[in-house]
């Protein structure tokens, strides 16, 4: 293990520098209008995870956010293994693109980072014993893109974290869509069912989706009500941190036997099985 | 006049200091998720416009979001005072409370700024003339809190612009709140309506109900649909920035007889006279 006290070196707009001497202004866009992109990936055996897909959404998240970087996405593409090499170790790293523009303007010039996320694996208790989630009526301003537009998971933190959470599962018209940091799926008379629109498309979700393909489970992206959601058989969710982690509980609705599926085991083992063969 | 050069001097969390130098990491909740908490009022004769209001205010908002900043009411009005004594000319300055902790945890301790801001008043031509808005459907989240959550206005920036409009009005079913950055007003038939739920109470509003009170108007607040504000004779805005604005299209809609109307020219004027003789 290292220690804390390793110096995590990232990539700030055109340079290779410490972490912690990474500073912005106070007074720009970004912070004053809560304005920015990124994206979010693991590294794997030294290789990011699926980087073609994270960098595909990268670029759709900037152009519908009309910001521009510097750096093309062969260039993006090497810094990424630039700063993995030059790190000891690296669990996650972090894209990052925000307008350091002080005043609004048609054209939104960013400034473009590489940050070294140093989070521990997600707690494994949660796989074994599955997690629940509470559900919050909010729909997210353009969904499609990963904006830094968060307040209202930090605004329901104390909730979440009252009722021992893993996220807040949002809805809209009685219709789920997402939680605040990742994509759901149900699964219902051995059918696997997850919301199509008016959410960010994970790419977790999307390796899940693929894994569910391979093995010729039946599939739909589909509208999904709270009711049904309700009624599951077996829920989980998809996110980078979280890969598939099951959800036992919603609201104090117990989901199926409130115990692990075995659809849900089926596909957290198969995810598994493709990280430890990554890269 | 002062040159571009004049040095501003704010305040950073415990010292004064060059507006230039206020740097903050870039990896914290307020950058990362958006989260962060503001006020912005006038600074009028060198004395602080209104500045009770806007302190119940950002006190107010700063409870909403959880955020705790490190200077109680008292202190923040001598280190106001002071700010606005170290600067030659300031126009207006914004009170700013962001999170700088990495995790999201119940208690968010922030750091607290006072920034002068130099802006130049805002296009005369457009009082006399009148402005026009655009319309989006749009609820923002939380809107009593003065948060920096303003993705919509930016993404929305072009088409306003495009329009030559002076701010977009956000709606929800076909029931208008605010603009992105300050409060509506209508008159018809000699009375004056302006929305009272799920907006942001501006100070310059609160300013312009004293005024018409004072002048025994008809007025109420009370919801207004979209068809109503089509319908008015008259609509202004209010704003720290745009005071009172007379407003003559709306979407491609001529308001009234497309001029500025009598009792809007009667309270800009009345607002114009109070300002003078402020401090």
């Amino acid at each position: 293990m290292k220690t804390a006290l390793t110096k995590k070196i990232g990539f700030s707009n055109g340079e290779f520098t410490e972490l912690s001497r990474i500073a912005i202004s106070v007074d720009n866009i970004a912070v004053n209008r809560g304005y920015g992109v990124f994206d979010f990936f693991g590294v794997v055996n030294k290789k990011p995870f699926h980087v073609d897909r994270h960098l595909d959404r990268f670029f759709n998240s900037l152009s519908l956010l009309r910001l521009k970087i510097s750096f093309n996405r062969e260039e993006v593409k090497r810094l990424i293994d630039s700063v993995i090499q030059q790190n000891d170790e690296v669990f996650y790293l972090k894209l990052f693109a925000i307008p350091l523009n002080l005043e609004v303007t048609q054209n939104l010039t960013s400034a473009f980072y590489i940050l070294p996320v140093d989070s521990p694996p997600f707690n494994s208790v949660v796989y074994e014993s599955g997690g629940n989630l509470i559900t919050r009526e909010y729909m997210r301003f353009l969904p499609e893109a990963k904006s830094t537009n968060y307040l209202p998971l930090i605004y329901w933190y104390p909730e979440i974290s009252e009722d021992n959470a893993i996220d807040v599962l949002f809805y809209n018209n009685n219709t789920i869509h997402e939680t605040s940091r990742g994509n759901i799926f149900l699964v219902k008379n051995n059918k696997i069912k997850t919301p199509a629109n008016n959410i960010l498309k994970g790419i977790t979700r999307s390796v899940a989706i693929d894994i569910i393909k391979e093995k010729r489970l039946h599939f739909a992206e589909e509208s999904i009500t709270l009711e049904e959601l309700y009624g599951a058989d077996e829920i989980f969710l998809t996110s980078t941190t979280k890969k598939i982690l099951p959800i036992v509980k919603i609201d104090h609705h117990l989901i199926g036997t409130g115990k692990v599926g075995e659809t849900t085991k089926e596909l957290m083992h198969l995810f598994q099985k493709l990280q430890e063969g990554w890269g």
